[in-house]
């Protein structure tokens, strides 16, 4: 488990939990639709501004988004 | 105080206190040294892939060292 893959799969869940469409967390994080599909793919790498934005846009801090992605490469070690 | 500038100068304050030159930093953590110089400088972004690299290097939870970068973007908003 890559930290790109862990970080995709951690946005696309903390997205689904708020029931924000990707279209949704696009215009408030002010990202490009497509990018965000990409990263929830672990097909693109973010970085530390992009992950200040999603955070913000998730409203939450960026250090508890990060942890959530330690969380899943804990947990998921071998995906 | 861009994220990317913040990261740069805790990178850099986070690292001469254990006492790492940038060249012991780059060994550890498998990154260049100029990339390192770089992104101390704030003139690299790093990825979260490199965040989770320089954090490991540093010793500390990738979630750690985001925070610290937050704790210094809120201690100089204006820098």
């Amino acid at each position: 488990m890559t930290p790109a893959k862990a970080f995709g799969l951690t946005i696309r869940r903390l997205r689904t939990q708020i029931s924000y469409s990707q279209e949704k967390l696009a215009m408030i994080s002010g990202l490009d639709r497509t990018y965000i599909s990409l990263l929830e793919r672990g097909q693109r790498q973010p970085t530390i501004t992009t992950i200040f934005q999603l955070a913000q846009a998730l409203d939450i801090s960026s250090a508890e988004l990060v942890s959530n992605v330690e969380v899943y490469i804990r947990e998921n070690p071998s995906d």
